[in-house]
């Protein structure tokens, strides 16, 4: 026999009556029962029932153990009489009558309960997260977070991507967040950094002749954390050559629909081709260029029934050129209490308030003060155009969309969300595409980079040529998926001369971007490729799909907050000796 | 049309004559030829023989255009004629001739040719490894290193392994290699290091009740580099729960053969179970824990026929009871001839020599300088135990086989290798097993760890508390192929008080095991089940499958042998701010 089992704990079923065998796991539980003795061992693949009788020789030995120590049995399967079976568990028509136990790791008193899961400080649950794993929901997080990165292996490599490493030991990025240095030992003075991305490996990889690479790739950024960020994450780094945007969206797409699909329990999962809303219009219908599609409100611009109208705070706004009114269609919201709701819950914004009019019985024509000041004509004509009725309302934000998009933004969600409009359980996926190459740097007055200066402008150096380059927009776009924006990607810029000529309109000249991109720049001068590509965050799509918001309950050994890792006592001092082999001294801050 | 292609460049069949199509690629070659000018265009997938003729728009530009540059060619798939089709070539049916063509990148000079591998230094080929890795053998192989990654991937998930991803931003190893460190920016003073090995990280993981773990994972040691060694390299890490030595070793062969076997282009892979040697009697046979079994040659202990005998050197040796004769039977190497060679080569390795008998036709009986000192009777003796005849020779050496040992594997592999006896094609697995748990430290004179404080000693507690330390075994395991170690495992030790009292034989107080190794142990007191593992060296398995003697040429993007990327520039000097932001400063050696 096996020196620990025969089956797992998840195994035995009604077939297996009978049988003498042999199991090994925890003690997930542990009653008293008319003198007998229950326990539900537990292991990696399920819960067995066991049962002791006060003749079992070691009765006294499980009488005595603490929860979570564990044990190996030998014993006979027995099925559980009808009003005794669990039709929850795989194992629940049998138990293990005990003949025999034997103690092979004796559980200390715990601190942290695994059974049932009790709420505990985070800080307790990071320090003893071997605990903390052995808990239900946390150990189908971390299977979940396994299965769905294999997934996602099999479904690339299925689409023609081969996966490569590239190096985590490389180079300070010039650019982006702040980097994670390691000092070397065989070059006083010098540094690795750990990679941000693997931006520019993958990129020579195309250079290189790779065709279409991918890889589960760590990512390291030296950011104050938030709950749904990470020092350390992983992200699918895809990248192909010969591509337009469309190959790039036609290749990940069946793997984000699939992945999803496979593990979202039933739940809708947009089908592809997914939407492509370009950037402006996602501002402008739903206040954010990560829009919720689960929240169906589309907001329009009713700036025509305002302008010169008897509302005069709209009225004055719209004298100013770029000014505009929008309004949030509110299907449902028809009532002054909900409608005063709002408008509070946008002064708690910080807000001025949430101007409104809303429809009910016997003011059909629209009832509080805008509608009072406006006239039912000008009320008619917005009522109309946002094909809203009786029981109905409309909340509405003023001035420069600039300054109010963010916030108009936020009111449309929480009307979806108050309205009960936004169906929770279903994955709405939209491409937002076309972003601006350049945006106006508002403090300085001048052109800047919008986002990535490395994305190929729409109309190449043509356009950088010809055009106003507030006007260029560039192959550059978002995977969005409920309102969490899953990746940024791009179709790169492979030509030196239409890069140079880039960052000309940004005021940087051709010797700081040698200087600063020379390597990038200098690999695309011995024939490069067109290539583009995306990264999705690995850990957001497992948090979306094991229903979580925090990153720390889908990794295994996540660190707190600080950025501490509590069980290992990362970071912590170490010895002057190895400084001194690395050529560094520490300067701690000077406490004033 | 595609904007760049209908077909890839490894495409185009008989089958395809006739067709319009569109390809983008890389000039692999230019050939001209009766006038017109011949393009092998080449991508990730193949190489497509293209015809230009002087009519063809664009036929200046071809001919201006240097090899590597990146074009994109409309045409017609014509098939080639019979005296000029290339059977070496996926695509050598058939040609394109060219109707259109557009420049999508313009090479510069080459720093470094592409077409035909000319050998080049390596820090030209590292600096500008994108187009070193457009070459075609570097190209294979890390095709072939995705390849063989995602079959041990696949084969792993079959056997029931999930993966598990572990912190690369983590603590400080109290023992093993030198960690590279990562400074806090968030805590002053305090360091991340980067993993050597997920060791404690995988044995939590089972303690946290995850049964079969395994992880390509990334390591990382700051250590002097050789040929076949780098400072980050990716291991095959793979841990269970609830199992003994020969359930590792089931669960790992199949692994290991399948991949081998589906990688080896046909040659014959050791079949599973493989063959287990004793570590102590590997030692003795072949002279070395990590012996090339494809070498049949197995040395033994021939001291008796000389103890006492003629030849006097052996014979006052043997007086002292810890040396020994062994013998290296070397079939067919009857003849002084290389018998001298074999002992000059000794010389060269810095021995006073390498003792030898021989035998050949009219000296049947034995030749040489031992044969004639030791008598006919004892020679025989020595012929018959090694099982040789006349055709044959035996080398011998002599002293305390710790000593000696090391040198006599040398000399086995060299007799091997000199007579031919080695088949090179073909991979020879072995696990060496039952490692002694402690050894003597021949400087102190006090017994020390063998290997790893944290194998299970076989015979648990009762061994540590009854045994001679030195005659304790312990479950450690490694796997050899073709004389190459590709992994260390155990069978751990789970359980805190074995630990104890197994740093307590070595002298180290349990205080000190506390302060040193405290994270564990506390594991450990909270129910910890059985578990052991292993991890075989990725870059090293590829490289063997490769046929590759230098790590360089299976990594995309590899670091030279001082430590540097070439490509990326690093490591490198950081700005001031940075280092202040980390609390750091760096301390250059001061010159004398």
């Amino acid at each position: 026999m096996h020196a620990y089992r025969t089956h797992t704990c998840g195994a035995l079923r009604a077939g297996d009556t009978g049988q003498s065998v042999r199991l090994s796991g925890w003690i997930n539980r542990k009653r008293d029962h008319g003198g007998l003795v229950f326990v539900d061992l537990r292991d990696h693949y399920g819960l067995t029932q066991l049962v002791f009788a006060p003749e079992t020789p070691g009765f006294a030995t499980i009488e005595r153990l603490r929860a979570e120590s564990v044990i190996r049995v030998d014993g006979e399967v027995v099925a559980r009489t009808p009003e005794t079976v669990n039709p929850n568990l795989g194992t629940g028509e049998v138990e293990v009558r005990v003949r025999a136990v034997e103690v092979l790791s004796e559980a200390a008193e715990l601190p942290l309960p695994v059974f049932g899961e009790p709420d505990y400080p985070e800080e307790i649950r990071l320090k003893h997260r071997y605990l903390d794993l052995r808990r239900e929901t946390l150990h189908r997080n971390i299977v979940l977070r396994s299965k769905v990165i294999h997934s996602i292996r099999n479904r690339m490599i299925g689409q023609g991507f081969l996966e490569y490493q590239t190096p985590i030991l490389t180079a300070s990025s010039p650019e982006g967040a702040r980097d994670f240095l390691v000092p070397s030992r065989m070059h006083p003075g010098t540094f690795y950094a750990l990679p941000q991305a693997p931006q520019q490996f993958k990129q020579l990889l195309m250079v290189s002749g790779f065709d279409r690479y991918f890889q589960i790739a760590p990512c390291f950024r030296d950011e104050d954390l938030r709950a749904d960020r990470s020092l350390e994450f992983y992200q699918l780094d895809v990248e192909m050559s010969f591509v337009t945007q469309e190959d790039v969206f036609a290749a990940i797409e069946p793997v984000m629909h699939g992945v999803f699909e496979e593990f979202a329990e039933g739940k809708p999962v947009t089908p592809y081709p997914f939407p492509r809303i370009p950037y402006r219009e996602a501002m402008q219908k739903y206040g954010s260029d990560k829009p919720d599609l689960r929240n169906p409100l589309v907001m329009q611009d009713v700036s025509e029934p305002f302008r010169g109208g008897g509302f005069g705070v709209f009225a004055r706004m719209l004298e100013t050129p770029k000014n505009a009114i929008w309004a949030i269609p509110a299907p449902g919201g028809g009532s002054r209490a909900f409608c005063d709701r709002m408008n509070s819950w946008a002064q708690s914004e910080g807000q001025p308030g949430l101007g409104y009019i809303f429809w009910r019985e016997g003011e059909e024509g629209g009832a509080g003060p805008i509608a009072k000041n406006l006239g039912p004509e000008r009320t008619e004509a917005i009522r109309e155009q946002l094909g809203l009725k009786v029981g109905d309302a409309a909340f509405f934000v003023g001035g420069d969309p600039k300054v109010f998009t963010k916030f108009a933004g936020q009111a449309r969600t929480r009307v979806g969300t108050e309205l009960g409009l936004v169906d929770e359980n279903r994955f709405e996926f939209v491409w937002i595409v076309d972003f601006p190459m350049f945006e106006l740097n508002e403090e300085t007055g001048l052109v800047d980079f919008s986002h990535n200066p490395f994305s190929m402008p729409q109309g190449e150096l043509e356009a950088l040529n010809t055009r106003d380059p507030l006007d260029i927009l560039a192959y550059q776009y978002d995977i969005v998926c409920n309102g969490y924006e899953l990746c940024s990607g791009a179709i790169r810029n492979h030509r030196a001369d239409v890069m140079l000529r880039a960052f000309e309109i940004v005021g940087m000249g051709a010797e700081d971007v040698e200087s600063a991109f020379g390597g990038m720049l200098n690999a695309f001068r011995y024939g490069a490729p067109p290539h583009g590509g995306l990264a999705p965050g690995i850990d957001r799509i497992v948090m979306l799909l094991a229903g979580q918001t925090a990153i720390r309950e889908v990794i295994a050994f996540p660190m707190n907050q600080q950025g501490q890792d509590l069980l290992m006592s990362a970071p912590s001092p170490v010895e002057d000796k190895q400084l001194k082999e690395l050529h560094i001294r520490t300067a701690p801050p000077i406490k004033v």
